[in-house]
């Protein structure tokens, strides 16, 4: 494969590298943990063995200091060439954490020196002890703005009550940062993140987990219920509730962009596979090789563009990002500049997604009725690859409509 | 639901309805029998209780008397809408007797009252036995046109051996029909249709149907093994071994229809199944109910644009194909003419596929993610309605080919 | 060319054939007009001359009476096929002639004999004097339903001012049907039609239409400036201010529709011309034919597909469009029913717009970079055919809103 | 205007911020050339004035010295933001010069230093006397890589006899670089680039350039009939007649890639319009902005997202394809690894001309009717946008074979 994406630091290469290795052992599962829809634990443990669950740690806990986000896209585009499920389940937990360090590093800047040493003793605990952490963001029925899971406050701390769903990697979690509402008023709402151990009374993982595709990410369900926290377990307040754009862009950044990565890697595989199929299979009486055949040649060509939009636009919007992350590092990024970087990343989304949904329907095509048995790569990918459009912060149709508004100058806010 | 298809015979408003009642019935179980990959025998019981597997049947046979092949069109569409899989291969059955009838009659016609006469006996005990047909069509490695299967001359009839694929409806079969090939010449060879009953010695139909979707329609493979069969049950021979709409136009054509119609049936469920969700469900802090955004409005309007279009073309090329074969009824089809309609009805099998597919993927959007949990009736329609393009006679890379050389009036033979 | 759309009344066949034999003609001028942006008079005496003009008079105004709107359609794409300017500009006239017919007819059945009496009168002006009628009804700024043209009462009649523009075959025409408002209260109008003839004080055509295509349909801006009419000449006073779908469905249907169906015609020239260039034209070192290379047939294919599915719902809409104006022949449709198949309407015109749009596009490919010199016909179509998407009532983002709120059982109203 | 493209060099900052000060200033005779179909003379005297046109010239010869072709992508682009014609006839020029340059440090580097010194020679007469410079490359009926224009030996030269098409700027040119095969045997050919000076007998440069686009580029006829060269003014002598992607990578890739860069800009200007239009632009009975309209917001996302694939498959493949130049500037490139890079070029070509075409279609449907008018700025774009696909070295249907072969790993000779 040529043209493939490329990270950009020495940091990037080593966990680029160890992604291919990775990839390359997972595949060998992915269709068995894909039929059974059981969470692979084992890649998780060799995740951990091989130092990258810690990629986004620095070198003083042990990790590989990857700093740059685009980096790390590259690295989940490449995880998820062998086993999709793994690779946005690794993701939840290591843009977790690179956000968890962006937000230490601001501490400290910043002089909240008590914050950034609770961080610190709460980032030395996940190295030592390789904890996983899960970041469950969605509820039914509303946005990512407007979490309707709530943090009562109460002697020393509060109260958490709620339901996330699509909580991916929840099986392994050790722990886990539901964002929530703050009551600060009459029907008015602080938002915040909490950290809460698995062991807490209260907290449930569900194994609920049964879809289309993306079967072993573990997104299963978590309940929340009467679960005390101490009020430092509580993070990042901020009054940005209901409201698009406003604050917290990191987290939001941080964790999709490598998410719509992982699809290039999806539609990466589905070419490759095709492309050796027909580079091999004969049909017809004339036992003719498929890729002989100029109609095949003309399918195979239409993948090609598609990728190549594909990887171009994430390498762009990629690189983009990693830029805006390096130079609001330490402050917060104003709100308009955060939304036409925003806009930027919705196209890339809408691209990839698309690109990759249309790529493994060619694949398919080329493949002819094998693809369509079970067992077949390309059923698998079929499935996996439509996870895209529904993934966060917007369905398609809110996209548009936020694009639009972003680029006419127009205050975001949705119809919804 | 407005503009539906309408079927254009008596005898075919009586198929469409019963269709409608037994969709009804079975989109209950389908979830059911999608899960487990199971074959709906008692859906075949109930279609063998009510009369609708003796659609095709004239009346003199206790049959309903379906002769427009556009009204068999709509009947299979409408029971689609309940369960895709029961339709296609309730189809197999009762379009192959369409062949079947029509073959009789022009064997009387012409003054074959010999095969004529074994065909009647043939039917009636059909009929009364309520036998089920399978037409096993599909090898791998080769195309319909080029059997591989082969019936070599014996004493008193013919030894069959090969393998097919997609036996679609195989479980509940009594009765096969698949198209072989006979030496008639160093490296030559007529095709024809032979007829072997299950319990002939060496028939094996394996239960390895084991797919993406379609997963209830029984598509095994169904093996043959030096299987014995007088000489009266191979039918058919033609001249037309490797050539490309040569003679036999009639089964393709009758067979692969209905098949093509399904595919607007789950198009209509689809639609009709966001356009209920969006119309009752409120999400948001505001719970404004989803058919009010108008991005939702747009993308219905986009599943409206491609449905319009789908059933248009059905009903377009559906109407000339039932002119087409009251026209060519006891006698061959000039094979040009045969093409021409040929090409429209590949243009109509790619539109009707392609939207059908695209008005699934839209209906997910609206729905959100929970269309992308295993028990969601979208995510059975996102893998039912891929089969589509898979079907014969051509892939999608073949279809354009041969549409674009009968549309420059050159020789059909594609490159394979 | 096969499967072309076929009229299914007699009268039909008849206009048909003309259509047929003028599109010749005029093809032989097309280019010349469209240089020059001159309106063709000589197309309309040839037009008028034949009888081609009336032909939705019936023959006791020596007409040829046809009455299915879906005929009419089809001759104007036929029309289209030679010259699409001289077809929309005909179109105005003749479908005019119709909704006057219907009109009479309806006051005829309903007892309002005085209106009757006034409409025969005018249509045997007509037919006698071989007048030309036009029906300016946009105007900038505003849509349809909403026009700021006002006709304001005084002694014996109303005083019109107001301006319209896309006054198409406005250089021919003897006689204007502006829609206008009337004011009924505060704010509140009364919408109608009124009859102004050419030679009216303040009435006053301009030479002003330069377009991008359609150059020689002479859609002129058309000025009343303290034009005087008798109370007789306004007509079909309605409560329909600023509301979409209620009432005079009639005129909307009748005359939109064949200007949809120009747009096949045009599709059609461009889908021929690049088979014959492909036929016949050699290129590279080995001067094969280009219809011989895979890739050209693969882009015909395309062609085809988009041409059968435009046919299809052109033929199913418009079959389903005269079915509803004979049902609703002496009578207002309910809205809901109208609105219903104006939303088919809708979808028709979307698909028939933008794969016309493609077909043309997909015929310059294949032609090559000759297709690009200004007198080439494919460099006409490319701007004619553009046309398509401004055409009244919807443009396209409206269309998509109007076609979501119908399917969702929603008020029209749209977001204007 | 957010996320354009920008260069990477110093040389590169400078020429962009002068096609931005030119394109202002050009955009206001953009509609007269183009009415005219006249060739913008002004405009090369201002950009001949301010150095633009020496830009790929070296210091040592007092030009700008932008060597990265990627930068010299971005500033053509910005010119054809002002007027598409002048900036792709400013191109013809530029990046001939480019490829000449290239020659001439690679003749010093391989010790040809007759030839070097003759080019120095060249380059500085074009540098004092402001020389344009045309390389006419196309001829009607073959392809690039097999000219029909001959070149036969003679004494002290060669006797030139062609007739080149599409040889943009030349009404301006002082010096003609067709380019030219040299018998070599028996129907056995190699291919060259002759140096014609305009005042050569037998040059003649037709007047016979009226095209639907891109109308003010000048790109007439230029006939060659026994013209006279000395044998030191054919250069580049090379055995790849009749081959694909042998040899002589430079020129096309040097000569085409700002050509398709020129469509960014095409598309950059459609949008801005667009935007501006919605934003101020108020209809309806409510006098609402367009642009406050949910359906308007929807276009122009899709807009967005166009633009965005659009630029960053530019942006990637010109970064490419100047670390190739850079990489192979004294040798010539492997003809696979130029294969490789041309495949993804002609992906770039291929989203760059058709997202272009879209966004233009876009820009007028939200902008409405007034765009359909002759002197509307997007009734320009929407022709001059449409010479993208006919733009060498393939069409569309031989692109995707090429692409497919080549990531086949196939040999790329297509089916021509």
């Amino acid at each position: 494969m040529t043209f493939e994406l490329f990270p950009t630091t020495e940091a990037g290469r080593q966990f680029v590298a160890l992604a291919e290795q990775h990839a390359t052992d997972f595949a060998t599962r992915a269709e068995k943990h894909d039929r059974e829809g059981s969470f692979p634990f084992e890649n998780f443990e060799a995740l951990d063995k091989s130092g990258f669950m810690a990629a986004a740690l620095p070198a003083e806990f042990g990790g590989m200091g990857v700093e740059s986000i685009y980096d790390i896209m590259v690295g989940i585009s490449r995880l998820a060439r062998g086993d999709a499920s793994t690779a946005i389940a690794a993701n939840m937990h290591i843009t977790g954490g690179s956000a968890i360090v962006r937000h230490m590093r601001r501490c400290e800047t910043n002089g909240d020196d008590k914050t950034a040493a609770l961080i610190r003793a709460l980032l030395q605990q996940v190295a030592k002890n390789k904890l996983v952490m899960c970041f469950p963001t969605t509820e039914a029925g509303t946005d990512l703005n407007s979490p309707m899971m709530e943090a009562v406050p109460t002697d020393g701390g509060y109260i958490l009550n709620g339901r996330k769903i699509f909580g991916t990697i929840s099986p392994a979690a050790h722990l886990f940062f539901p964002i929530v509402r703050v009551p600060s008023g009459p029907e008015q709402f602080l938002t915040a993140t909490a950290l809460v151990a698995r062991d807490v009374p209260g907290v449930e993982v569900k194994d609920n987990w049964d879809s289309l595709g993306m079967r072993a990410s573990g997104s299963n369900d978590v309940i929340f219920t009467n679960c005390f926290i101490p009020e430092e377990r509580l993070f990042a307040k901020r009054e940005s509730y209901g409201k698009i754009g406003k604050g917290n862009t990191d987290f939001a950044l941080i964790g999709y962009l490598p998410l719509i990565a992982a699809f290039v890697g999806i539609a990466e595989t589905a070419r490759d596979f095709a492309v050796n199929v027909v580079q091999t299979q004969r049909k017809g009486r004339n036992l003719k090789r498929l890729c002989d055949r100029v109609p095949i040649q003309h399918f195979i060509a239409e993948i090609e563009i598609e990728l190549a939009a594909s990887r171009a636009i994430t390498e762009r919007v990629g690189c983009a990002a990693a830029a805006f992350l390096r130079k609001y590092a330490t402050e917060d990024a104003p709100t308009d500049e955060a939304n036409l970087l925003n806009k930027e990343v919705q196209c890339m989304k809408y691209v990839v997604n698309r690109k990759a949904i249309d790529i493994v329907d060619k694949a398919m095509i080329v493949c002819g009725g094998a693809a369509y048995m079970s067992k077949h790569p390309l059923a698998r990918l079929y499935r996996d690859v439509r996870a895209g459009p529904f993934m966060q912060p917007f369905a398609p149709y809110e996209a548009f409509e936020y694009i639009g508004k972003i680029a006419l100058g127009l205050d975001p806010q949705i119809d919804r």
